[in-house]
């Protein structure tokens, strides 16, 4: 079951059949997918779990299990782990760190850019080469057209191994700073979780009326998609930070926002996914950006330091 | 300067170099702009201000400029106002209420749906078919392809004039309770705000590692396009009042905004526009929803009766 760390070279001008062997660690509905997605790609996949029996199917579609997780990071060059959080991972990789020599770690476990910096360093305690990433996907969207993955960290491990990454969606690297592809994950779902929670807040209000949500949201994507074409403009507002506006200044969103959230109490919805929003556009106004357009929010948001 | 207030009919057969006469009240920014959209169409448009000078322009183009705002609503059949709020439209109005008799009052000034449904009562006193609308396009959209008119109100008015109505933009009647318009129009608001507020958050975030907000736009937006496509399926949830999921459970959600929110106090910013939709998680998991999708949040803003 041991091979050797230089397997990648070993087996590159083997012939297509010799793919380079993968480890995958955590075999949650992520993890599998992952797994799945380097067997459906020909690759030798070795996995493991901390509960055997998640391996079970995954073993049945040509997987190998490993007994425990030294015999797992014995088995590939390239270590894909994919746990609930960095403690997990921690247990599980640190009583088999010095394994991990001359190895590849990839870690897709959700994290913050803190902890991504720790394991980077940790890792080359173990002269281990190391990736952290951020899967912008759900399991059922591994190895389609709309999967990205962020990768940050050594940009050696990128480049040797960007063509199996590549199994699994469209990889993107950030840089070396191992915290980017954490910062930039967290940074895309808060952008997600901003346009979701302005929808919930629109479907609460036209439901008022008993307007079906599908209904209304065949209006609000055209809109969004439309909207959405404005945040190009609004970011180079924000690199050049020069606000200047024709189109909407914060002085006409503030009153906009009053009539938005009296309406809201009115039809008896709440409003606190809106209300900080608007918070932020009168402390705007307050301190002089009155003319300037919605792109000057955005530097609000940095605390003094 | 008077003409009938049946002069629709009178012209409808009379070809086609007699379009509807339409008097604009109102010339702001948006106002100028539908003015100017009448005027490129071929309609005899009359304007009017309370601030005479605002129509220079318009009248250099061919606008009529009326004196008094009772030779504005006699001027035409279809009178379009588009002024602040609705405190300004009844003081314009207020005192020619009896020339709108038997004419179509279309209202696009911004405002609520209670007020609007007062608009249409105090027209109908008048004898007046009233439309009340929602602009959901900037100034410099109108006329052209991406702008969209809300309208609700008489459906014989926007059978009438859907025509005319057509020259501002895309028109969509929404249904005869005149509020409508305004409740859709701030629940696009709504939206909106939504995604932009996430995206502050985002481009706040990445920030703190001078990641320029150009760069990181580029990815936010294929980002925020696929995760737009899970809008109708939660909007079906929504309606179904079904929110089992297989993808993404409020648990999930739950742990993940851990991170976003200590990430975000890591890096140094607020977490002022984020927090709130946590906080909603958070409740809807303490209220037994923890494994439904998050489009259970939404009827959560509903507040008890």
């Amino acid at each position: 079951m041991n091979s050797s760390p230089n397997e990648k070279e070993n087996h590159e001008n083997a012939g297509a059949d010799s793919r380079t062997p993968v480890t995958v660690i955590g075999l949650g509905m992520m993890g599998t997918a992952l797994a799945e997605a380097f067997l459906k790609a020909g690759h030798r996949t070795t996995v493991w779990n901390r509960s055997a029996d998640k391996a079970d199917a995954l073993v049945a579609k040509g997987a190998i299990r490993a007994a425990t997780a030294a015999e797992a990071v014995s088995a590939s060059p390239l270590i894909v782990v994919c746990v609930l959080d960095y403690e997990a991972a921690h247990e599980i990789l640190g009583s088999v760190g010095g394994l991990l020599t001359g190895r590849t770690l990839v870690n897709l476990t959700n994290g913050k850019p803190e902890q991504a910096r720790k394991a980077a360093k940790w890792a080359a305690e173990q002269g281990a080469d190391y990736l952290d990433g951020g899967i912008m996907a759900i399991p059922q969207m591994i190895a389609g057209p709309g999967a990205l993955l962020l990768y940050s960290g050594s940009p050696g491990a990128f480049e040797t191994y960007r063509g199996e990454l590549d199994v699994l969606g469209a990889s993107q690297y950030l840089g070396e700073d191992a915290g980017l592809a954490a910062l930039y994950d967290l940074a895309l779902l808060s952008a997600m979780y901003g346009m979701f929670g302005g929808f919930y807040h629109a479907v609460a209000l036209v439901g008022t009326e008993k307007v079906e949500a599908s209904a209304f949201t065949a209006l609000v994507i055209p809109w969004l998609q439309a909207m959405m074409a404005s945040l190009p403009l609004q970011a180079q507002a924000m690199d050049a930070n020069v606000h200047a506006t024709d189109v909407s200044s914060l002085y006409i969103n503030k009153i906009g926002f009053v009539n938005l959230i009296k309406a809201s109490q009115e039809q008896g919805i709440s409003t606190e996914l809106v209300a900080p929003l608007q918070a932020l556009v009168d402390r705007a106004v307050a301190e002089g950006y009155g003319a300037d357009g919605l792109s000057r929010l955005a530097g609000l948001l940095k605390k003094p330091q």
